[in-house]
Parts: C-alpha cells; sequence; structure tokens
C-alpha cells in the first residue's frame, strides 16, 4: 500500500501540471489529462521502458497518445521522466514552444502527431508489427479517449493488430463518459467496449482506472501477455477525475481553469511533492535505426517493341530496389495484383504489410513504420486514398517519410466508372506542404524515377496507369524530381501542349496530326507535377509563337498540373489553357472517354487550332 | 419445395444475365454477382415491396447494393422485376449506356452510387432513419459484400444504426470468402462476423446463403423485426455459386468469361426459362418526396458595434431557415458546440442527427437522405471532413444534395495546432465538378449566404471562421453565389489585394496602412471562392495600375481560392500573385500564426510596396 501512496503523490504532480499549464496557456483540455492521470502515472512509474536520451532506441517501449488533445499530459509525464524541467511546461501553446496544443513533431517523445482523433491504434499497429517482425522485445501502448473510439478506423487497426497477433500492442481505452458536446454513444457502459474489443479478437480486461490495484494488476498482466492477442484495458474513468468541482461534470470539455480556480484546484490536491520523478527503467540495449543506402537505378530491360503499364513496371522496380534497402516495406489494401505490389511481396514477404481494405489504418501503419526508420510505400488505387485524406494530411504533420502509389488514375481506366478513378488526387496531395507529385508515363520513366521517390526524403506521390503505353525513353535517359522531357519542338512552333501521364501520347498524337497541316507544336512530358519544371515551361512560353501553354491532364480541372504551371508563369507574358476533367465521367473505353472528357488527341488538335485561327485569321 | 423450386428457376434467369452482360462488355465481376444471387432472388421475389413506377415513393423498400461491384446483379434484379428487358444488359459498360460498370444516377434505382466499399450501410442507415422518423413502414435492405467490412466506416454505421434502433434496416452479408487479390481476412470463419455484430448490438442471424429454406426464414425473421435492434443476415456463401468452375475458386475476381465459358457455363444452368419475372409487391401507398419552398433571407439584427463568428451566425441563421423549411436536416459529429449545430437541434430535434465522432458515416447518412429529397448540412471542423474525403467523392457521384459546412479553417484558429487546422479543404471540396465554395467574413454575409447554399441544388461547402469578426456589411447588401464586394477602391488604385474570410481584415488593414503612405489598392471580399466572380476581378486588373491580382487566403497554396482566380483570368494581361500558408503551422495566438504564414496586413503591406517599387524605383 505504501508503494500505491508513492503513485497516488506523484499523480498529483500529473494533475498539478495538467491544469497550471493549461491555466498559464488559457485554453487546452484539462479534464481529458485528469481522467487519464491515473492510469499513465502507473505505466510510466511501473511498466514504461525507455531510453530517454535516445528516443529512437528500437528497444525502447513506446506511447502513443490516441487522444492528442491530452497534449498536456504527455508533456507532463515526459517531464517526470526526466526530459526537462517541468517549468518549461508553462510555454504550452505559445508561439515557438515544443508542447503544441496537440503533439506535433516538434515535441521528439510523440510517436506521431495526433489530435485529429481515432488514428493512434493504427500508428501503434505499426510500431508493434515492426517490433514483431524484426524481432524487439519492446511493448507499444496507445492511450485511446472513449469519444474517438466511434471512428471506424479504431476497428480497421484492431482487426489488423488481430490478423497480425500484436500480442505487443496494449490499448488503454480511457473511458471517462463525456464527449465534447455531450456524453459519448455508450457513456459508463463499459461492457459496450469490452464486448467489441473481444469480438475482435483482442486479450480484453476491464477496471476502474482510479484504482491503483486493479491498474497495476491490469498493466502487469498486460505486459506479460504473449497468446499472440492484442490486448486492451478497458477503464472506467472519471473526466476531470481529482478536482472536485470538475469530476464528470459536464460543460469542462476543452476548457482551461480561471486562475482562482485552480489555486482551489491545486488546494485540493495538496500536499505536493514538486520533486517527484518516474522511476522510468531503461531498455537493456540500445539499438539506433540506420539508414539503408540510397537506392541506384534499376535496368529492367524493356522491349522497345512492347507496352508496358506503368503501375506493372512500379511494382518489378520496387521488388528490386527493396533488395538494395532493407528499410523499404510496401502496404496494400487487397489490391496487390492491381498496384503489382504482389511482385514486391514474392521477394520480400518479410518486408510486405497487407492491410485489407482498410486505407485509413494503411496510411497509419506506415507512419508507425516510418516512425522506426522504415520507408513504407503504400498503394491502392489512386482513387481510394481520398478514402483516408485525413490520416495522409496527418502524417505529413507527422513529417513522416511516406511514399503512396495510386494506380488507376483517371477517366483512362475505362469502364469501371467514376468511383474508381482518381480524378482529385493531386489536387489532394499537391495541396499538402512538400509534397512531390510524378506522374511517370511509360515504363523507363516509371523505372528511372522510383529510386528518386525512395531517396527523397518526405511525402511523394507517384500516380501509375491502368492501360499499357509504349516505351517514350531509351535507358540513356535522366529523370529528376522537377524535371520534363521536351518531346516535339522546332523552330516554329505556335504553342506548347503539356501532358503528363496518359495525356503525354494525346499531346504527340496530336502533334503528328498538326504536323501535316504545317502546324507545329511543342510538347512537353510534365512527369514531375511537384515541383514543376518552371524554367522549361517558361522557355516554352518564351520560345513559341503564341505564348500559350496548353495543359492537358486526366484530372479534375481545379488543384491538378494545371494550376502548378500556371503558378509557375505567374508574372510571364502569355497564358495557361487548362484542358482537364469538368464533369462526372462514365463507362466506356479508354478512347471514348479522353474523348468524352475533351482530352483527346481530337480535342487537343481542335483547341490548338482554334487558337492559331483566332490570331491569324485565315488569309 | 415447390415454391423453392420457382426460386431456384428464377435464379438461374439472374445468374445467366450477370454472366451473359459481363462477357457481352468484356468485362465485370460475374462471380461477386453469383455469391448473392441467391439471396437476392429471394429477396426480391417473396420480400421487397416496391413500386417500379416510381422508384422515390417513400412507401418503397429500398435495396442498397453495397458490394458496387456486383452492379450486373443489380441491374439483373429490377429487369427482372419488370423495369426493363433484360436484352437491354447487353449494354452493359458501354459508352452511353444506364448499366454501368458500377451502379451510379443514371440508373435510377440505384439509392446511391457505390463502388468504394463499405459505404452502404451508412447510406441504408440514412434511408432507414428518415423513415423510422416519419413514419413509413418500408425496410432497407442492404448488400454487403466480405472484403468491404474490412472498412471501418461499416462500425460507424453499425453503432450509429443500433443506437438509433434502426429496427428497420436489415443488413445482408455476403460472405464468400475471396477478396480481389487474396482471401479475406477471415476467410469463411462466419462466426467473426456474427460476434462483431452481435456485439455492436445487431440481431444477428447465420445462414448457408445458398440454402432457400434458411434464406427464406432468415428474411422473414428479419422483416418482421421489431425490437429496436437492426438485423445482420450472416450468409456463407460461395463466390461463382452455381457454376462448377468458378465456385470458389481462386483467381476469377473481377474477370468476365469468355464466350465458350459463357456457353459452358449456360449449358450447366440449364433449362432456363427466360420468361421468368419476379413477384415483386406493390406498396399500398404512394407518397412522393414533395420538395419545400425555397427559404429567404433571414434577419438575425446583427448590432453594428459587435463582433460575431461566422460559425455561430450560421447555426443561429440554420435554424430558422428550419422553420421555413421542413426538408433541412442537420448533422454533426460531436462538435456542435463548435459548429453551432446545436442551435438546429434545440428548435428542430427531430431533424437533427448525431453522428458522434465519425465523419465517414455522417457524409453516406447525408447520401441516403439526400435521396429522399431532404437537404442535408453536414458540419464538422473542416479539417475533419478530410476524414470523409472519398464518402463526399462518392456523394458528388450520387449526386445528392448536400451542403457541407466546415468550421476552424486555417491557421486562424490559433494555438490548437495544424491537427485542428482546415487548411486544405477548397483544395479538396474546389476539384469536384460543380462544387460552390463559399467563404463569408461577417455574419451578414453568412445569413445572407446561408439561404443560397439551401436553395441551390447540388454540392455546396461553407468555410465559417473560429474567432470573432467585425460586421462589414448591413442588411441592405446582398450577396449571390459567384459574387464578391469590393471593399476599397478609387480611381489611382495600384493593385487588388483578394481576400477570403479572415483575410479580408487583413486586407482591409493593409489597405488602410499603405493609405496612409499614399499608396492606393482595391480590396475584394471573395466570399464565393467557386463559382469566382471573374467579371469582378477581370475589371480590376484593367482598371488597376499595376494589372496585379495579389489573392491572399488562409489555405494552402495549391488548390485554393489564388488558383481559382489565376483561371479566371487566363489570357489577359496581368497577373496573380498567391499569399497563402506554405508550411505545416504550430501553435500560436490567431495574429502570431497569420503573420508566420505571411497573410497577415503587414505581410501584404510589404508585398505590395515591394511590387510598387519593383516596377516604379523611388525617384
Amino acid at each position: 500500500m505504501e508503494q500505491l501512496n508513492d503513485l497516488i503523490a506523484k499523480s498529483k504532480l500529473v494533475r498539478k501540471w495538467c491544469m497550471v499549464s493549461t491555466t498559464e496557456a488559457g485554453s487546452g483540455h484539462p479534464t481529458s489529462c485528469l481522467s487519464s492521470a491515473d492510469l499513465t502515472t502507473a505505466l510510466f512509474d511501473r511498466f514504461f521502458t525507455y531510453d530517454i536520451a535516445n528516443p529512437l532506441n528500437l528497444y525502447n517501449d513506446r506511447f502513443v497518445l490516441s487522444k492528442g488533445h491530452a497534449a498536456p499530459l504527455l508533456y507532463t509525464l515526459f517531464g517526470m521522466a526526466g526530459a526537462y524541467r517541468l517549468e518549461e511546461l508553462k510555454t504550452l501553446r505559445k508561439f515557438g514552444s515544443r508542447f503544441e496544443g496537440h503533439p506535433t513533431p516538434k515535441f521528439i517523445y510523440a510517436e506521431a502527431a495526433t489530435g485529429s482523433l481515432g488514428q493512434g491504434l493504427s500508428v501503434g499497429a505499426g510500431l508493434a508489427l515492426a517490433s514483431k517482425r524484426e524481432g524487439y522485445p519492446n511493448k507499444v501502448f496507445v492511450l485511446i479517449g472513449d469519444g474517438e473510439l466511434a471512428e471506424g478506423q479504431n476497428w480497421e487497426a484492431a482487426n489488423f493488430a488481430a490478423h497480425e497477433k500484436l500480442d505487443n500492442l496494449i490499448a488503454i481505452l480511457d473511458i471517462n463518459r463525456l464527449g465534447q458536446s455531450q456524453e459519448t454513444m455508450f457513456g459508463h457502459h463499459i461492457e459496450e467496449y469490452v464486448n467489441r474489443f473481444k469480438a475482435f479478437d483482442f486479450e480484453v480486461i476491464a477496471i476502474d482506472g482510479h484504482n491503483y490495484e486493479e491498474i497495476i494488476a491490469a498493466f502487469e498482466k498486460a505486459t506479460q501477455n504473449s497468446n499472440g492477442k492484442p490486448f486492451a484495458i478497458v477503464a472506467k474513468t472519471m473526466k476531470g477525475h481529482g478536482i472536485s468541482f470538475l469530476e464528470n461534470k459536464d460543460g469542462w470539455h476543452g476548457k482551461a481553469l480561471k486562475k482562482e480556480e485552480l489555486d482551489k484546484a491545486i488546494k485540493e490536491l495538496e500536499p505536493i511533492n514538486d520533486n517527484l520523478k518516474f522511476a522510468l527503467k531503461k531498455p537493456q540495449q540500445t539499438k539506433l535505426p540506420e539508414k539503408d543506402p540510397s537506392v541506384r537505378n534499376v535496368d529492367l530491360g524493356f522491349d522497345k517493341n512492347k507496352e508496358y503499364a506503368t503501375r506493372e513496371v512500379f511494382g518489378d522496380a520496387l521488388a528490386k530496389l527493396g533488395q538494395h534497402n532493407k528499410d523499404i516495406y510496401a502496404l496494400d489494401g487487397d489490391v496487390m495484383n492491381s498496384t503489382f505490389t504482389e511482385t514486391f511481396k514474392k521477394d520480400h514477404p518479410e518486408r510486405f504489410v497487407e492491410s485489407y481494405i482498410a486505407e485509413q489504418n494503411m496510411v497509419c501503419v506506415g507512419t508507425g513504420l516510418s516512425r522506426l526508420g522504415k520507408i513504407p510505400v503504400a498503394a491502392t488505387f489512386g482513387a481510394f486514398l481520398t478514402r483516408a485524406y485525413d490520416q495522409i494530411r496527418m502524417a505529413r504533420v507527422s513529417d513522416a517519410n511516406i511514399k503512396f502509389v495510386g494506380s488507376h488514375v483517371g477517366v483512362s481506366i475505362g469502364e469501371d466508372v467514376p468511383s474508381q478513378m482518381a480524378l482529385e488526387d493531386i489536387a489532394m496531395f499537391g495541396a499538402l506542404p512538400d509534397t512531390v507529385v510524378l506522374q511517370p508515363s511509360d515504363a523507363t520513366s516509371t523505372a528511372k524515377l522510383l529510386p528518386h521517390m525512395i531517396n527523397h526524403k518526405g511525402f511523394v506521390y507517384m500516380r501509375t496507369l491502368r492501360p499499357k503505353t509504349p516505351l517514350l525513353y531509351d535507358q540513356q535517359q535522366t529523370f529528376n524530381i522537377g524535371g520534363s522531357k521536351m518531346l516535339r519542338f522546332s523552330s516554329s512552333d505556335e504553342l506548347t501542349v503539356v501532358g503528363t501521364g496518359i495525356t503525354v501520347f494525346e499531346a504527340l498524337k496530336a502533334a503528328d496530326d498538326l504536323k501535316k497541316e504545317n502546324i507545329n507544336i511543342r510538347v512537353v512530358d510534365c512527369y514531375s507535377i511537384n515541383p514543376i519544371d518552371a524554367d522549361t515551361l517558361k522557355n516554352c512560353l518564351q520560345e513559341t509563337k503564341k505564348k500559350i501553354l496548353i495543359t492537358v491532364e486526366d484530372h479534375f480541372e481545379h488543384g491538378g498540373m494545371g494550376d502548378f504551371a500556371s503558378a509557375a508563369i505567374s508574372g510571364m507574358e502569355g497564358q495557361v489553357i487548362k484542358m482537364a476533367v469538368t464533369k462526372i465521367s462514365e463507362s466506356g473505353t479508354k478512347d471514348e472517354l479522353l474523348k468524352d472528357a475533351g482530352i483527346s488527341a481530337d480535342k487537343i488538335v481542335e483547341k490548338v487550332k482554334s487558337l492559331v485561327r483566332v490570331i491569324e485569321p485565315v488569309a
């Protein structure tokens, strides 16, 4: 019992700083911290094994704060673990502070940026998966709020964790009854959570989250668990626990205490020993992630007379690169035979991750893998990456080093209709700062760009095509992020047509047709959409008669390559004319749909002629 | 037993056309149709109550094909229900046909476009919810594949359906074991599904999905169910059932039969009676959705001397409009006290839908409501709408009439960090064809734009602000989709600064500061981002000295208002210079973050001066 008194004393200091820091900030979620304070005090003081000097030590246990609004708790825990003085928490939410309103990578102990809810279990599953596969003995703890359990992604993660037998993953469910605007769906009926996690094949224990005997017994069971099942501790807690006027009260979500309320609360806690620290256990070994060497070009020996689908070339090239670089993981959403990550799976099953049809979980597992120095390549239909836009956005906030590949882009997929066509993916990825967007049009450029994608640190999105396309480039050609290729040019070009992916071929056909009528146009393959090759586009504008760039893309009109091109030439004389998809498409053949969308060769010919004629009427 | 023979005979005709149509198309998913053929034959012939002449009859049962790739089955079912001749199915997947590769609104019997998986149960829940609330006795059947049950959204929908006591909702789970690229996570272990749905408070029955006695008993139980629980029929089926060389075989997903394979398959089915029809029951009553009258302006009597948060004004105005128009439903994701849909809830609880923190389900419930003639207004933090981008995209393909409201946009929210800031939402909505994007900056424009939003048929997205802003406009002013307001102008303007939302105030401050230095600029409030007021922007370009538009927006640089402005002036002399957020933000005050992002008044002043000076060096 003396031991428990020790924990109670430490929890008072935890509670104090969750309240002091938020009052100092004038905003934040102190009551959401207080409900978890006892659970996490026990965890950090008795069970958590962590090398505070090396947050990336692969032997470290991991703590993922899924309920990101409880950030002050996270900051207090690591402060009491000795990472910094608690006084520094008074900078909470202040500009420039590492203690942001929700955890971000500025706080080096955060495993991922959280605050968009319901993502932590997936991140934890990614961390736990890598440890399992690579033989590290650590545990991954994920603190989850009850409000966020309404997010379906939790159940994607739960299925995944159970299927992968992640018995090193421990979900701590803080069931404090109160959401932001009202009671949660299940209030304090914790059996609803117990039943669900049991049905999802977790080992489950239900406890009072403020009773240290029960908490310690639960963590003991959870950390000794090795039966192949992930573990869930379902803890009934009280929001604001420990302070009489906050505990289990409505209307206190996301509110900092006023100074006088804080004083009153501190009085309730006193005496408080400000010198207490957690007795953090240090792992016996230290190993930091080592970066595998950069990958180089792969020669896949393409046959000039054959056609190739860039998606298939991507799969072949990735499998080859996986031999050079053991950090590469491939992530799939049950479409590996469409995206061709199945080729990688054949060669490197130990680094292939099947997420089934659960794209949100797939992306966050990638965030977890990235934290451990892996290079996750997450591939599905480009259209289905929209399913995970929030997770992609949060992975970007997390500074995750993930590579995304979206296949089956645009109307050129043919018969399978709009639900399967990626037509907003360039807008979606392009909006995120510092995100590279690539779209190779042939086999050579795909194989040549892939090493750049892997070696680039940060977000890269590659679009791949469903149909096969002829070879445009030989092995001598080089390709770079930010580059482009000029495929047709003469000294008397009227204007420039900029294509990307499938539309490069439409542009070439248009150029050839126009040439027969003595109209010369320049054709650029804009395989790097962001960054776009501004210098080349500017030169094209200056060197052509009409000072026009026609951008042609198999993507919706707003937010696509055309807008990147416009931005690139802003301030120059001349203009960008966007040809893109402007309506919901339908079933049909590739050629019917390209034409119907107004981005086929004949539509380009029409457009060019109208521009040439408008400015130079027939004599 | 004779009755069962009748069903078996009909199922043969169903199977025939699922295969004939896909073979004719040369692509499609016949085996995914065959696993559901017996379940749906029994449903349509014995239980489904439907007025084929009036698909929108509110007394109709509803059939939602969540597994959209089984579209040929859907088309065959309604053909055998007498909607058209089965021969027409030979146009499947052909350009112009109403029988698209996955269901779309061109097929008027489809309740929603499907094909991005795991969305049907939510759509069905929306349909069932409206029937429950408005007292219609119909049933809603949702056919769900096992592969798509990996999508977490299903569990959001399941929670929602149970919580709302939707015992008129019947989920039919076609557990055929095989996904696209491999066996599903649970294969034929149907107890995994039974346990999950039971834990989610469904009434559950497990059956052999090819045994008509069991199927009929299950539907009898399901349709008589009135215990407040939604119903799940977990059916163990075989992909390709009924054809020996397809049944339960790997490698047949998404493949049409070759002609000779089709002949062989048909032989196995023969004899087939091509004249069989379903004995569809007609509902006893007919009532079509009546459109409530257009809403008009609401006068909220703003006080000139006060400041208002546009999000709060939105809530007040919506509640008022809800009195005029009983079709309006408000949908929330547990942030009603932040988005202020709580005001609507107080006045119209019967048309308020709480989806808790489950944005995917929220949007698809909206799709279901829209199908019934309702006007769903789905509101959450703009950042969290990214969670439902796939559902939003599919709602757009469904031609749903949904209004989206995203609060807490941009860095101007202050301390709560990037996870809570909507900075890619204009790109996300703007990319979707024919989607109106609005961003009022003050109380008056918010209240005046809201009726336009409600009356506009189709997608509208409105951004609302967290902080309070002063009144810019009086009640006499009019606002329109596609409009803008010029707030500063003179006969000697150097250039134009175009703001939207919070940046309008930064632009005004900049203009006032610059005026003190005798630099006149024009300021436009671009409250309608898409469509943008091209005429005004063009005039501004022509009428100012430098022919420059500086767009300033609290949104990432790519895909925002600046790109709409660029597109609007394409071809004119002059240029757009975009000032927008170019990096991940952090915690801080509103003003610190606007400045840090480079979109504050002083940054505008700096930019304007640099442009004025560059072009006209100091004398």
